[in-house]
């Protein structure tokens, strides 16, 4: 695979101007190489309106890691800022903290440790910890945020597209509405999160995965327009494409042209010795089109060709296509599961842009800065507690039930170690005074979520590849509450804090 | 400025699988290299649920352009479309297409029309003509859907926005929470449909921008955690950017703590001969605030000094922001316009996600094919009559009235000329029978909108350049009925079809 420079808007000056300004306000109050922690966390989970999620699938990591590890300032980035004047046609950067960011602007300082891409995360808990120099730290921002925020956004709408059709195939068909370029990201986060195809030829190609696709309605036109037919057009396709036929049904009418035809050519195949793959629904009522059409197709001895639907679907699309399958079928002699389980998904514009929850809030704090020799936890009080950041330097685990069910992630101080204990007392961060407490009964087992991902300027292991990414998310989906699955309302995972570090976010609080 | 390789996921193989499988169909058909048309167009405005376009800004063909220009198959891309194998192993694509598509796989025989970016566009009618052999241009389809549908979608937010401060400067600040690198064209798109300046510092530079920003709350929060204060922050902050001193006042507690000290700060400044530039606000009721914080100002002897407003902005939020001023200022002293005339908007989120309608549902439709020396226009039989695309080749017009405002969008047969016209009978293009007349009193002027803007392999003229961009929509903007410019239920702007048009098109849906 070809490994290309970054053109400039992809390199370090993909940022936002204000940490370039701060870090040279560090740098000149000697602050640039003091040691500071930040922290990556969403306030709210995705919440499309008529539904909401429960969780998110963290995605992005793997992207921003490649970015962080490819990424430092060229000449021409220092170039570039070396230009800027300020209001005053001054330089806006002296040339000596252009020289500092050239010898020292780059993350191989920086220490991050984080969820592994792939998993379960929540809201309020820090997926991402990254400690280091604070000027370096802070220009890490924005890449980070752009990175996080828009793959686990998607990552986490594909997995409830995939968890609403109840163990479907889905295809991802987003990039021609998605956004410039990020729709390759939109693909990727996808795939990890829940699709498990791609339309995106490239993209595939990139994770070794077959490209999906069929015809589209412009092909049994031009059939059409130069005095054929659409069984000719079908024709044509089936003997271009003998073992991966699948016909698009709806250019003229589905029920009185498209399918007969498709199983006119179906037929034609079979007697060739090949497999016809499935016909595509496009437009229509798709509950009752799939039902009509597999009565045809089973009549015709067709009854294990799938039926591809498209058109606008979302999780709540396709689980009223379910609830509407699941009353209808039956009248025309349809078995339901049967019909279920030859149905393909694909899902375009409203998967690869998150319709309806088009950004996920995720922010990146300040918790910590060294003083001397110790840690100053940094604090931000808010009107709202909801928005105020745990303070702190600190640790993230997870805690399991004796069935193995995840029942709550909980930050700790950095010096304290879960592991193996028996009895907790957990804190809400937000809600002063409430807690609760897990007796021996209540905790099967304790994991500490966040691993070191980055140090000395390299990932600390090797990329995870996209199975790899899929095993862990289906792991945790698997150690998920079904309360905290379901698509509306759903229950709200807890998040908390020990005893230890309420008490230290008390005490800043009555401080400030 | 730097002109780099592209990579794999951004060359020829960023489109869909089947324009791909549909180029081979045709290729072996025979049809490979038959002339044909499409166009793209849109077919409802942006609906933001509470609010609703009812024009759009096209943005994106430059950066289109730019990519068809610099694109065509690279041995890499042949290769991996020689390694894809059919269900039954066999190779999905032969040698000999493969060939082909080396040979003759690139844009240089399409012809483009397209009306220029940057002017106003609307529902139905086509903005862009793609005419040319019938391979390459099906292929083009997905890149120029996303190219246009995302970068006309933003543009199209970021003139709503504009057009809600009144005259106002937008700063786009989105990076992020924007689609990971699909960023840089949500910036680009919003500077050219309505932001001012960007906080993206790479993009600002390409576009000769000055990237704008001011500092975080982390900067006041790490001078905290180290034993120091808000005050000392501001101080450090101005005397690295004395003439350029905006400061981020809701840290701790915008009008008992931020605006104060930004107050000492600025009468510091001034002492030593720097202007300060303004201040921010990010949180809270933030008309209420500007309110407090510009009468707080005022009485200091800072009448001239900026506030920026930034926190979930759109034009809904900003029109709100001036209502809510208009009412309340007078209560305490403040003349509203001065008011107004001080503010300055950071947009960021809601703009570069178009939040509430994340995707312009733009098509590219097949509308003509040439057979042996004549085209045959291709319809598209639907159960909707307004997803049904005017058939056959043609020509776009703008007609004016006698105060020079546009009246109405008109589509005609190629070898109809309206230039000079007096009388025109008009018809809407999806309800039979629905016609209005236009007489002399009603057209002031008239205008062919497409222009050629690619042949041969190369675009026609120039690349535009941004500030030729905004001259383009500012006058079209100046054209367009304000009851179509405003913010909520607009006035639907007509877009029709001659009548010789709507006779071809009615004489093809009635042989179908």
């Amino acid at each position: 695979m070809s490994v290309d420079p970054k053109p400039l808007t992809e390199g370090i000056l993909f940022t936002d101007q204000y940490q370039l300004t701060m870090a040279q306000l560090y740098w000149r109050q000697g602050l640039a190489e003091q040691e500071a922690q930040f922290e990556f966390f969403f306030r709210r989970y995705p919440d499309y309106g008529e539904h909401q999620a429960g969780y998110c699938v963290f995605a992005g990591l793997g992207e921003l890691l490649s970015w962080m590890a490819d990424t430092s300032f060229t000449p021409e980035d220092i170039e570039l800022l070396r230009s800027q004047r300020s209001t005053a046609g001054a330089p806006r950067f002296e040339d000596a903290f252009l020289d500092w960011l050239w010898r020292y602007g780059s993350f191989d300082q920086l220490v991050v440790d984080a969820v592994p891409e792939g998993r379960i995360i929540h809201a309020n808990a820090p997926a991402v910890m990254v400690r280091g120099p604070l000027a370096m730290a802070q220009v890490l921002e924005t890449s980070l945020l752009n990175h996080l925020n828009y793959n686990t956004l998607i990552a986490t709408k594909a997995a409830r597209v995939s968890e609403a059709t109840r163990g479907g195939i889905v295809l991802e068909f987003g990039m021609r509405r998605g956004p410039g370029f990020g729709a390759n990201a939109g693909s990727h986060a996808a795939l990890i999160g829940g699709a498990d195809y791609s339309s995106n030829v490239a993209l595939s190609h990139l994770y070794g995965l077959d490209p999906k696709g069929t015809h589209a309605h412009s092909m049994v036109q031009v059939f059409i327009a130069l005095g054929m037919s659409e069984l000719d057009a079908f024709r044509a396709y089936a003997e271009t494409y003998p073992d991966d036929c699948i016909l698009l049904v709806d250019t003229i009418d589905t029920l009185e042209s498209g399918v007969p035809n498709a199983i006119t050519i179906f037929e034609e195949l079979r007697e060739k010795g090949h497999e016809p793959r499935g016909i595509r629904l496009d437009s229509g009522d798709l509950a009752y089109l799939a039902i009509r059409a597999a009565a045809m197709l089973d009549e015709a001895g067709f009854t294990a060709t799938s039926i591809v639907l498209s058109s606008e679907l979302d999780e709540l699309a396709i689980w009223q296509i379910h609830t509407q399958i699941a009353a209808e079928a039956p009248r025309y002699g349809i078995d339901v599961d049967a019909l279920l389980g030859r149905l393909i998904y694909g899902v375009g514009t409203r998967l690869i842009t998150s319709d309806g929850h088009s950004a996920l809030g995720g922010v990146y704090k300040l918790v910590a800065i060294r003083g001397g020799s110790s840690w100053r936890a940094a604090i931000k009080i808010s009107d709202s507690p909801e928005k105020m950041p745990v303070p702190g330097t600190k640790r993230l685990w997870r805690i399991y039930d004796q069935r193995g069910l995840a029942t709550a992630d909980v930050m700790s101080l950095e010096d304290e170690d879960l592991m193996g204990i028996t009895e907790l007392v957990i804190h809400d961060p937000h809600r002063s005074g409430v807690a609760r407490t897990l007796t021996e009964n209540d905790i099967g087992s304790i994991e500490e979520l966040t691993k070191r991902v980055w140090q000395e300027g390299r990932r600390t292991s090797g990329r995870s590849d996209l199975d790899e990414l899929r095993m862990r998310r289906d792991a945790d989906l698997d150690r998920l509450d079904p309360g905290v699955r379901r698509l509306i309302n759903p229950h709200v995972y807890h998040v908390s804090v020990t005893a230890r570090l309420d008490e230290l976010q008390r005490s800043l609080i009555a401080k400030a």
